[in-house]
């Protein structure tokens, strides 16, 4: 059974960014721009600015973006979001702005402290006041966070990760132009790309997978998976990179819906002890996981849904990680047989563990470590 | 360049109807059903209103819908709605049902005539009222109705077809529940099967589509491909029964965002001269439709992104018409060769050949017939 209704409205197209504009007057007329220094440099958010100021949208700015946003940096944004009185939000950048932006909002509107809205505390509350509107355009193909309703933000004391929102909090339209995805440097294609990637694969599969969640994994991988080696091979193939920016929201919305599997278990406590990349640490364990789940029957049928074999699909991705020159094992990614068993433990504690296909334990999750390295 | 908002929340599953109480509670205390002498007789009717009347929704009942509703049956169920003065309507069944209870909704909030909403009409005038909520619970796996904005209503006098409607004017509320399909007629099934076939594949290559159309079209031909010969093979398989229900809903949508094209262009003029009924009629034309368009380069990859060649795809279409029982040429639905100028003629004059992949004449439209036959 699913209850479905999407929050938020899409507009996507090359040069899709001409219409900020019009669209953010449908909204409010005082936007703050939450963004940071390489979108700035970009050149991107002059072009965002003076599209809002001749459509009649007074302007703010907050460019102190970071990656792996923290209750700091949404403070420092509520200071300049506090100033200027804002009655629209506009992120413009990658998944630690969009974040950043979602819970500035939360505190604007709400209160605080931002642990409030953290979906896994007990002392929770809800989003009782209205938030302002939201204008998400993403810069790069990965998070898909320009469509889901929660922010990851890190506490700066504690460290913890936590998962802020619920369903409603979505932002209001996401404005996707594959333009501003045409200049991302190589690394961040691929890892970004990888990361889509992974979405798409593993919301195919979770446990809590419904007939609407797979509406979007199948044709996010439909699009993904053509897309990809053309975005690296010409990083200026318009079309391809829209495949990939579409691709990405789409595995967005299917996370929604559906939640991630073990390939993200098993790649945080990779990227938390080794400081692997999250693309590559999702990359180079998820064929393995992928080798793990097909052994169910049901499963299998999950992963053959997206057109090939679960065997194909493991070699489709080792193939993508070569040809993105990211590493295809543990060993090249520095991580040693010994950790193996710290890491394995972490991963078992990890949400997403929960919604593996197969259930798990962390004597199977080493298992995959130990195949990966 | 896309710009979406999906207006109608979608609820679907085995049992979904049990919902119906709560979910109708949400939007209104009184409700009109529409529905059809089937339905009562199946019995849909009686739960639908008992579950109403349990979460305190008084209703009141027009159940004489006609298939392909006329100007007429919309002034009959305008008559019950003016004396019970509902807050929301309900339509129960199939297309029919549906349209009846859209046209009956402009009716009601915004005056008639129901020509004012014609969207081929230059004396058109746009819907300024708000429409009554709706709640659409379609008993067949087809049309798409249920989550469109268009009611197809006929008028009275001049039998013309109008498309009435805009954007907005969607159903609130889609209820899927498969266990409603149980009892349909293997014909039925047989011939809304197909339509929805034809819906999936035709929307898939159609000029208007966009990659937001294409999620739905890809998707819709993915469940109705694997379980329309499951439905025919065993009619109680619930599982291929949602699988074609919710199918046929996605490829409503992709109607809603890309059109159709000419197997729909030259299947009316065979159901208007020979009462060739629809579902047979876009079947038996569609494998000659695919072969010809599938000669433009373009529109081959876009068949082809449905998971087979356009050679094989037409022989899956044959194959499933032969499956159930549907005739396979022309001949065998009573039309003969000399009436194929005039068909031809008509069909080209059809709205849904301006959106066609490949540009046709009315010369090509009689090739196609011709090899039909």
């Amino acid at each position: 059974m699913f209850d479905w209704q999407l929050h938020t409205r899409i507009v996507c197209g090359a040069g899709a960014l001409a219409r900020l504009g019009e669209l953010a007057r449908g909204l409010g007329t005082r936007a703050l721009l939450v963004t940071d220094p390489g979108i700035v440099q970009a050149g991107h958010l002059g072009r965002a600015e003076a599209i809002l100021q001749a459509a009649g949208v007074a302007t703010a700015v907050f460019a102190q973006v970071h990656e792996n946003p923290t209750t700091a940096d949404v403070a420092a944004c509520l200071e300049v979001a506090q100033d200027f009185a804002p009655d629209l939000l506009i992120a413009l950048g990658g998944g630690s702005a969009m974040d950043t932006a979602k819970g500035t909002n939360f505190l604007l509107t709400n209160g605080g402290p931002l642990s409030d809205f953290w979906v896994a505390s007990p002392s929770r509350r809800g989003l009782t006041q209205p938030l302002l509107p939201t204008i998400a355009i993403p810069t790069t193909a990965g998070t898909g966070s320009e469509v889901q309703c929660h922010a990851l933000i890190a506490d700066s004391q504690s460290h913890a990760k936590m998962a802020l929102g619920e369903t409603g909090a979505e932002p209001t339209l996401a404005l996707l132009d594959p333009e501003l995805t045409l200049t991302l440097p190589r690394s961040v294609t691929a890892q970004t790309g990888i990361d889509a990637l992974v979405h798409a694969i593993e919301t195919a599969v979770t446990k809590p997978r419904t007939p609407h969640s797979l509406l979007f994994s199948h044709e996010a991988f439909r699009l993904l998976s053509s897309s990809f080696s053309r975005v690296l091979e010409n990083s200026s193939d318009l079309e391809a990179r829209e495949a990939m920016l579409l691709g990405a929201t789409w595995a967005g919305l299917a996370i929604e819906y559906s939640m991630l599997g073990i390939a993200h278990s098993v790649a945080n406590p990779l990227t938390a002890h080794f400081g692997v990349v999250h693309g590559q640490a999702v990359g180079v364990m998820l064929p393995h996981v992928i080798a793990f789940n097909a052994e169910d029957t049901t499963t299998r049928r999950a992963y053959a849904a997206l057109g090939q074999s679960p065997e194909a699909l493991s070699e489709q991705v080792t193939l993508w990680l070569q040809q993105a020159g990211m590493a295809t094992t543990l060993g090249e990614c520095g991580v040693s047989g010994e950790a193996i068993e710290t890491l394995a433990t972490e991963a078992a504690r990890q949400w997403t563990a929960s919604f593996n296909p197969r259930p798990v334990t962390a004597v199977d999750l080493a298992g995959l470590y130990r195949k990966a390295l």
